[in-house]
């Protein structure tokens, strides 16, 4: 029998959010029906830290190869991973200008998504940590209705919510620990455009802190306890193959470390952030989850050290 | 009789540059006539670490209490501030707009900059760091050709000496150490929007190191020897009173710690770049020089400890 210990334990971790088959275009390159989803990104990234618990639902259409996928990861368990019968698979589509930091969506094709959200799986039911991909609010709050042992919970969320589910993605607020958006979506919630009194406002919607992420400018997390900031990891032009994903494996990054570590204090979740920079530097540098997924442990401690060099006070 | 010492010794530092009258609008106050321009604030920063000898020209009209502030910074050496008999001094107006990220230009009146550009004093010829401020480009060769014993020299630039004197820009930086500019003037001069590639296509014209300035977003360092980055000190929208001179005063905290140190390696440079985070999060605070010219040596500390805090990797 265990003794009891005062020392932190690892947490578990379930992400939801979308798996989905990418179609991107970049100035030089491009790739077709990739695997994608704010889901598989988080999980590619978390699981490189800390077991992972997968929700989502995919069609039918879903390929062999793609669920594979997910399982050579290894610490992601798919239990959650729902295939619905006769559905289509979410599928997006999108293309980088030249600068490579503004796009244009070519499609968004919702296929199941559309349908009726998925559920917890009761295996997973005593998940601890939980990340809350972008959807709408109110299915965010009934998929953490589900979670009763949650001890952390942090949600994803865009523009489109804030215009048309107002009222639901600020109950969604009251109800959850963490809220993580872009600097563009958290000043359009707040009015404020400096992101740091932005972050501070979100405060006053209910949760402990705000990840506010601003791309290549790096992040900010504005939490009761303190202020954080962190630059971007310094990526040269020729290191961006392909952006998409990298603010759902920074949030992947950064949850994991909180799951790996069992700790979620001030202290921890701005180490988290360094976590979530790495990720997002290794997904940039190639398409779809491969920069993230075959990145090994050598590989994670040594860009982590490269960072720290880089960014030092 | 001194010892022969290997250790590094501080070096003599010379800022050239305007020292102007400014008239600021923001979206709530509004100063009128108060002490500005590069030089100005790059002294009144530089002076809190280590003593400046400023060289600049000024008109009939600058007031004797201008002048009283320049004299009570204390570490300022006005050997080099020329008072042009018949000349007006350089003034210049502009308004914030309501995010205070952007400002229009009112009004800029060169005066006696127009005329000849200041002389270095022969006291001054055997400075070892030399920081030229924004100027015309052959101005700024003219003026360091004036300094034989220079170590190390920095120059500011603008986007108009981009388009209009783009090849004496060129010739300037083959003769300088590093340059500092803005992100939008380093894409402007190299055609490339990444700040880290931008600041080594740089590196190709000659200097060791080029300092991007990002405002709000911090600064990026690209040197022969390495990368450093580092964010913004974390200001909330009610710390930023008046954002003019942030620039100048990150350059000349950044220069004066390489003063006081003697030290020009990568390390110390980085090192400075948070000393110019430091000075710009001061100058913000309050109109003209007055946030950095009051901050004593227990603020620039507790406010370095701080930065260091919010900044940790």
């Amino acid at each position: 029998m265990p003794l009891p210990s005062a020392a932190p334990q690892p947490r578990s971790l379930l992400v939801t959010g979308t798996i989905g088959i990418d179609t991107v275009e970049t100035p030089t390159a491009r790739a077709e029906l990739v695997l994608g989803g704010s889901a598989s990104y988080f999980a590619a990234a978390a699981s490189r830290l800390a077991p992972v618990r997968l929700v989502g639902v995919v069609g039918e259409d879903f390929p062999a190869h793609h669920r594979r996928q997910l399982e050579t990861l290894g610490a992601v368990d798919l239990l959650g991973l729902e295939t619905r019968a006769g559905g289509k698979t979410f599928a997006w589509g999108g293309k980088y200008l030249a600068n490579m930091n503004e796009r244009e969506t070519l499609f968004t094709e919702l296929g199941v998504v559309a349908d009726a959200p998925p559920r917890v799986p009761s295996a997973f039911a005593d998940s601890a940590l939980v990340f809350l991909g972008n959807t709408h609010p109110a299915v965010q709050i009934g998929l953490l209705e589900q979670l009763p042992k949650r001890e952390l919970v942090v949600a994803d969320t865009m523009d489109l919510w804030i215009n048309i589910a107002h009222d639901e993605l600020v109950h969604l607020l009251s109800k959850v620990d963490g809220i993580v958006l872009n600097d563009s979506e958290a000043a359009h919630l707040t009015g404020v455009r400096n992101a740091i009194t932005a972050g501070r406002r979100i405060l006053g919607y209910g949760p402990k802190f705000a990840v506010v992420k601003k791309g290549e400018h790096g992040a900010v997390l504005v939490h009761r306890d303190g202020v954080a900031v962190v630059p971007a990891f310094p990526a040269e032009e020729s290191m961006v193959i392909d952006p998409t994903g990298a603010g759902d494996t920074f949030a992947g990054g950064f949850m994991a470390h909180l799951a790996r570590t069992g700790k979620t204090d001030f202290e921890t979740l701005q180490t988290a952030l360094s976590w979530g920079t790495v990720m997002a530097s290794f997904t940039i540098g190639a398409f779809s989850l491969e920069g993230v997924a075959r990145a090994n442990a050598t590989d994670l401690a040594s860009r982590y050290q490269a960072f720290a060099r880089h960014a030092r006070v």
